[in-house]
């Protein structure tokens, strides 16, 4: 099933659009853990799944450990165990297009991901080889999080800011396969300027929770017009409610806080 | 040592500014390295380190494989047997500043990098974390080799093209830490005007061998006012110079040729 139809199953099938982000950082698991990347993540997953759309390994965290094969053997278990939740490899990727080949095999093949966070500062051709590929979709780069973001994202390109124009180019590529965005919560009157350029496409909005972002400012800003259309993500602020015995429950207890205010933020 | 020294000090041992990218892809191998990743890239290096500057394994041929250890082994590899010859990790990485310290981390600690390339898009508060980092410096993609690579970097910004003003900003981060750009061979236009913004910073510039771009063209437009200034990489025209017993001979001989060529390019 293609990334769109299975976002639009995941967020009715849970009345939620929380994503819970996979940042596994051993030094602030509980020791209960024993400093296992992959028993942390399978619980904080088995704890949160019934309440999230998506969940958002971020594989810098698993690099930085050489944990590659806990990786694989988290996706492996979000699949097998939680299937219709879907699974965004957060990477940021962006080469020519024989390297963006192997990213894209990466992504789909081995990590089983049904989505890609990618880079569009290579441009068009660096993002094909994603969506020829028959694996999945991605979520291009638009308005990210940080601080300085505006750096380039904000500049004036004949009339409108850089990712306005990425936004629209992203339109045109979503014909060739499933695109969506990433639009940060940290700045909802670009996440609202997005919505208004883009129709129903999906969005990753990282920002809320860690971050900062307003969750009623972002639903206002961001929603579709059926009131799913966004994938709202929270990492640290869910895997790290609590650093005791208890971490796996205080992380659902802080996703169902979350998922309840985003549902409450659209009615 | 600092990545703009050891860089200085690689040029002029080997009257070099060669690179050879390490981009193994198993189903060009010879048949005598029995798919190992490891033989191939070894041989690979050892026949090639007395004709370079530097090495650049690109690491999504790694990860579509699974190979990160085999990665850790080539990087250990030219570290302990051919010091001096630079090594760059291609991994073109890009993130929130939490998140950018772990991939720092996973190319300074894990693979042991002298530097690692780095996308702008997000902006400076991304690549700080890897200045900040003791382990090495970053090249920044400005104008990149592929044909989209105009999309968005030839975007007129304020009376420059975007790739400019990423030029003229990574000036200022290198105040912070070891800064280079990516330049491809392929537009020798933008190449020589990079090079008259940026004085004698370092150039990382893919493009010639496979992808066409020209040397003498490369050389004129790009070298430094002391003639070095500019890591040119060559990958797939080396790799893969011959698919027989004598692949690494070959990969040799092509090595020397083009080493040649842009010695004689400078004169």
């Amino acid at each position: 099933m293609a990334m769109h139809e299975l976002l639009e199953a995941a967020w009715r099938r849970a009345d939620s659009t929380l994503c819970v982000g996979l940042d596994p950082d051993p030094s602030r698991f509980p020791s209960t853990v024993g400093g296992s990347v992959l028993d942390f993540c399978t619980a904080i997953v088995d704890a949160t799944a019934d309440l999230v759309c998506a969940f958002k390994p971020q594989i810098a965290y698993f690099s930085a450990l050489g944990a590659e094969h806990e990786l694989e053997r988290v996706c492996a278990h979000i699949r097998d165990r939680h299937p219709g939740v879907v699974l965004i490899l957060d990477a940021k990727r962006g080469d020519i297009g024989s390297t963006a080949e192997q990213y894209a095999r990466e992504a789909f093949d081995r990590y089983g991901a049904h989505a890609v966070t990618v880079n569009p500062y290579m441009g068009g051709d660096t993002i094909e080889p994603f969506l020829r590929h028959p694996g999945g979709g991605v979520f291009v780069l638009c308005r990210t999080s940080n601080a300085g973001s505006g750096d380039f994202q904000s500049l004036d390109v004949g009339g409108e800011p850089l990712f306005e124009r990425v936004a629209r180019r992203v339109l045109e590529w979503n014909a060739l396969g499933d695109c969506g965005l990433v639009v940060g919560a940290t700045y909802p009157d670009e996440l609202r300027r997005v919505r208004s350029l883009v129709g129903s496409l999906p969005l990753l909005v990282p920002g809320v929770g860690a971050q900062g972002g307003d969750i009623d400012a972002t639903v206002a800003a961001g929603a579709a017009a059926d009131g799913y259309g966004m994938v709202v993500n929270s990492s640290r602020a869910v895997l790290y409610a609590s650093d005791g015995n208890g971490f796996a429950e205080a992380a659902r207890a802080e996703a169902m806080r979350t998922r309840d205010a985003l549902r409450a933020a659209r009615r």
